[in-house]
């Protein structure tokens, strides 16, 4: 039933899982989507969504479970449902459930296995090195990252990776209550990925204005204006990938 | 519950008042609404209705309840859930249940009760008499209308009112087993308003095409190209407004 | 068959009935259509033809017979295909055949009798009569018709109408040679209803560019910038009605 | 000065006489506006006023002062900055400040004296009168007006004018907070004519989605999807005029 | 030839009869024009210029020499190129030259005799006569109109008929200096109809923009958004009808 | 002839070689094509083939016949039409008739001949090798290919290729019976080219809807949102290309 | 001057130095373009030609004067107006009058030297060699080629370049008499550029459609769907580059 | 204050860092925005700048401050409010104030100290060199160099760099006064990136018309059609990057 009914039985980010349209999307509208590609973004919404989907930067594939992967890229996993156990060349296991993340770097060998079912999200990216610099793994909890500065705008931004520069990339967990939204409409050439954890608001993309919820994706080109707000009772949060630290050109 | 969990449950055209994407319309999406309005046609869905909606030829409204309302102008009944009793200004009473229809001349003075809810159906006309003409009050169902020929075509057609030449509207019931479409994409004088009564399938009018189903309200201007296909596991079924009769000059 | 095996057996105009996607239309592409209805003008091809066509303005409808109808508009009569008979309130009869006319004054009985199937393109419209200026019955036919004067243009054009002031709408029969065109990209206050007899070639209508051909429908809304240019390796002929002699105020 | 130097210093609705792009909008961008008029809707902002802006339907003029002026339609005041003193033809004064307003029937001679600068909005409107059934004239203040009941909706609703049949309009304040929006996307036969007084948000007309605050002006014809969302820190008001009482056939 | 060889040889406005693309725009491109007609507002070029030409609410004709013509509405005349005799019904006669006008009541009877060629601009609109208001015969010349002011515009303005409330429309003679431009960008209820008689710039019209020159013609629908800036090394100067003094309800 | 005189003498796959518009495509409308190329999409029908078609990622070729081809890529090869025989570089033949098909790896000699016409779909692709990974030259017929398991979908799906990681695209055959459609409205990361073998129906790409019939060939850019929906009396079958088991970054 | 004083004194190709705008297109219209750029084609007319342009995928310049350039990717030239006296690296000089051409292999040394004034076309392009294949110097003019069979099209061709392997461009001539179109409505993965040499017509370039003339250059992407029709009372010739015989994987 | 209270107060370049909308906008409208991001060109206003902004094919930044910067590609600054001081490998140092500008070739180290706070404009270019050709420290001052020639063109120009064929890049410095534009339409290979130094005017890029002023930036691609016209009272002056010298093959 889609009638919310006690929502202390449902976990963090239970939306994600569980979006307004879902679990009966299939009985849906023939041929109706609010999915929408365009050159300059994307928006990926639940009715979308088979076991192949990878966003074009890395894979910001969203419901899909990942298990005993090695890999070559470097890798990002955030678990928004379910728990998994990270494995690592050194044998060291973790225990990664809702909230929690890692980071790893490219070539080490580690594996992923999940008891039960789980979601995760999993950004992958050709990692771009520098000279004398390397990256480490990274275990980590959106809760215990503080709270940082965001001069000029209102929402509560916590970054899951250090900003050293030997990191290429990073994710920004960003908080609106609702009515708020971005101060700046941003045009900036770093691209971004975002999942929508929470809430519901308003996205501009370009020309373009998309009602959005959690569990809808984004996919940001570089130089496309954005700029959100959100709406409703309660506040909104995203995950949003970006790509940092290295020479545009 | 939005789970289709016993059919034999449902009353006919129960998708009309259940929609898919009902009852948690309300919780929806933020500014959300598959609802358009172009110069040649309208499209009117769910989350856009309110206890005002009235189209813009006569009142195509879908889901108000409407009780002892003197008109002036001819209007046609069509009951969608619950039953209504019509009685006329000579005191005769008819109970109209699922549907059954009713169609009253100008200026005939009459009255609709219903003893529980109803949903009704209601076309209002200004009615354009001819001399010596006049319209007759109707009471007939839907069920007992001969199937009519339709040459060149493969939908299923009934006629809700009589053909002759002093009626300058009529009501079409047309039914499509899935795969079926038009096969005339109609260019034509007369305007037309539609409630969906069962199905889902693909409307096209004029460039934009539109997935609908049971609960969706169309309304096509004179002349905006027109066709439909019905797709899923069973027939669609719909009700069809059509000005017939007069000089269009 | 499409295919074109003797064109000694085709009558003229023969394409208006047998345009080139027919006999087989049909059996056509579901929902496919050369139609268009914008706010300014229209474009309606075989596959949209039902019985009720008509058009804005007045009745441009095309194909359908039309037997024993009196009549309270004016109206024009042409001869597409077959022969029918036409009688008027004095009881003198003439027989129209392929390419021969009849202008029918407001308010004067007649009727049409067609002995095998005809096709006839029908135009109506509510006369809008000067004080002391009345209008007669015009039988003629195409080629009896002199060429006239297009200073500035090239095609070649008749009148079906006479030009005095009593009459509101002129007919006119406009012939370009493949590779001729309009040279003046009209702006003008009157309305168009056109019928493609023969040929084909680029209408434009506003910003919209059309290929058409034999069979074709077009109206112009007064003021919509329009061209045509013929192709192939006949000549275009169109019969257009094009309302005159009247204040537009 | 734009900065916001102190909010006390201001009178309510001091943003619709100086919204945020005033008073500097002379000096602005060439050839610049956020007005906008389409075939369903217009956003008229106040880069574009001029002494003469009049709504389609009736006067839905935005700064405007008007003295001692006699009028047949009936007329709608809201006084928006300053005061002004209206006399009827009875000779009675009434002084209206900043949020009050006066509806004064037909034909109903009367003057508009102010004694410094004031502004008003003023709606007219041929009145469509009933049988047996006339109006008064209203002198209120939108702080003495109830709210009022909204069902499956979360804004506060006042209304100015009696709900009674022979009102043919009617005028709402609604208020928002930041978050709050409408749930039900409204599609209806009714027009309206709006002006925000405070606040600012996001309107959606049709496909087209607006930045709005205080100081800009809405027109939505009848059946355009319309809704809204309010943004920011403080309550949207607005002031909506909808036809109402009347058959739209 | 275009070539423009000596200045002293050209009379005022000889540009609106002989523009950029002329003469030779016979033997322009096949199917090309500048010329525009949207519901909103029509930009009308030479390229599309035939005799008929009419603009939706008043002859807006450019180019035609109208010779004795008796007429029934409200008629306002300016000379472009050459020269007119205006005999009136008392057998009072007036030479119009370049730059001259006159106004005639609706009803007066007149005739306008060109001894050589001449090209005139005519508008003509029924009259909507107030109750003991009448208008007069008015014979005039721009250069004799004195120059009004435009609180917050750098254009200079003249007004060619009085602006006493028994006139319903005016026409105003506007120019701006290279680089000057409208500084409201103005939405009203009134219709324009415009002729560039001098000059070259660019006009935005809702969201289009035009480059225009000396002989186009613009047509503004009510409350469509509209803006001029003038470029180059010469004045602009335009004519623009405008209605005034009645209520648009 | 296009009278579907009797289907017991038409090959399966007929339709592709004798799609609707043909063989009088050629006679067809000056300018008229239902082929579009637009950033994520491309249809190309009938009367846009010339001998030089190839889709943008490897040869989509329809319709063109290829005898005796040494190759670099990999290639795969249908035969819609006639037969081919295969001979390989260990010189043994295989005689590939309608419906069967064959893979040829990189770098592998091999040459075909047709005794008479024949019409072949070809794919190419540089291949994509894995380390200690080969592929295998594959002769099969789809009638040969199990249907496979498709969870929450109603299509019959077969492939063609193993599904093994060495192979770098598969081609699935897929059947649609009238009136089912695609469950997901897919986006991912796969590229795609479609050739429709039989049926017609409606093929969502992106905001664009279009008719399509057997002898149309599509190409999906990765990420365009994409679905179809099969209509008329008879099943639809199309042969679909993918890309599979790389990496897309 | 632009009048068309006397052709006998007009060389071939005149047009293309002498558009119908030209020599006043710097007096033209301020900011009025016919040129366009969009993602799969080009237009490019005199008002936008300045010293610097080349073409995206080769250099298309219209109009430049080139003398002493040695060069390291092929080149051809075709001579429009004047003549050129080209020498290569073993001192052979050879005179190119208007309508003959030369094909420059890639790091062949060479010179162009112009006595007087010259317009030349040049097309360069990175050469793609192929193993033990390479190209000759090539030395023509236009009415030496022989016309090529065209099967299923009417227009007149010739190549300017051998078709053997080693070339992996060619330039085709191609004449259509006023009328005549291409059949096909091509689509392939060839590139293109062209300029019109001769006469007048339209183009259509996916959905744009585009009024052309002499002088004016074309850029077609790989794909686009693409058809002339040539119109007025004289030949229209085309000078066409095309990509062959290279994979375009 | 917005109020531009005296302008012997404000330095050069002033409305740059002081556009109007500036300071107050981040109290702007929520989701506003007059940046634009499409295919062919960009254009990118204050209300979107951040820390992070570069532009797609250099660093078109606007705003930031840099200090001691190390750099390997070619670097281009500008100085629009405040002093910095650069200092070279082999120790010399300048002091750059508004209007001066530094070009450094790659590889060559350096630092930029500021001592309060200061505004540049910072291009960088992975410098592509030319065999015997290499670049040289410039340090100039815009009001040192010298107008050049532009036929056919009314503005003025500078280039800040030298023309000499090893550098890869140029700045120019244009200039335009009210009511003056480029006569030619441009369309070239060459891609811009521009800031508006003072002024304000309109920008045709491609299809789309912009109002712009001094602090607005543009990027324009290759081939995008592109014209300016200045207006108001004062000059235009804009600073353009364009890449020179450089084969586009
Ligand atoms: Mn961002
Ligand atoms: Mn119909
Ligand atoms: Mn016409
Ligand atoms: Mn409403
Ligand atoms: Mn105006
Ligand atoms: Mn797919
Ligand atoms: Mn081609
Ligand atoms: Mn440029």
């Amino acid at each position: 039933s889609m009638v919310d009914s006690g929502s202390d039985l449902k976990h963090l980010y239970w939306k994600v899982t569980n979006p307004t349209l879902s679990p009966s999307h299939l009985q849906d509208l023939p041929g109706f989507t609010r999915s929408v590609y365009k050159q300059d973004h994307a928006l990926i919404t639940p009715e979308s969504h088979d076991s192949d989907i990878r966003s074009v930067f890395d894979n910001a594939g969203h419901g899909f479970t990942l298990c005993n992967v090695p890999g070559k890229d470097a890798r990002f996993i955030f678990v928004v449902q379910g728990a998994v156990t990270l494995t690592n060349v050194s044998g060291t296991s973790d225990k990664l459930t809702v909230d929690s993340y890692a980071y790893l770097p490219p070539n080490v060998d580690h594996s992923l296995r999940c008891d039960a079912s789980a979601t995760l999200v999993v950004f992958e990216r050709r990692h771009d090195s520098l000279e004398n610099q390397s990256t480490d793994q990274i275990i980590g909890s959106t809760d215990k990252q503080p709270l940082l500065e965001t001069p000029g705008e209102v929402f509560q931004l916590r970054k899951l990776i250090p900003t050293s520069i030997s990191y290429d990339f990073n994710i920004h967990i960003m908080d609106f209550q609702p009515g708020e939204y971005l101060n700046v409409k941003e045009v900036h050439y770093n691209q971004h990925g975002l999942l929508l954890l929470e809430g519901q608001g308003i996205y501009r993309l370009g020309d373009s204005w998309y009602p959005v919820q959690a569990g809808d994706v984004i996919w940001m080109a570089p130089f496309v204006p954005q700029w959100y707000a959100a709406l409703g009772k309660h506040r909104t949060r995203y995950l949003l990938y970006k790509d940092v630290n290295r020479n545009p050109l």
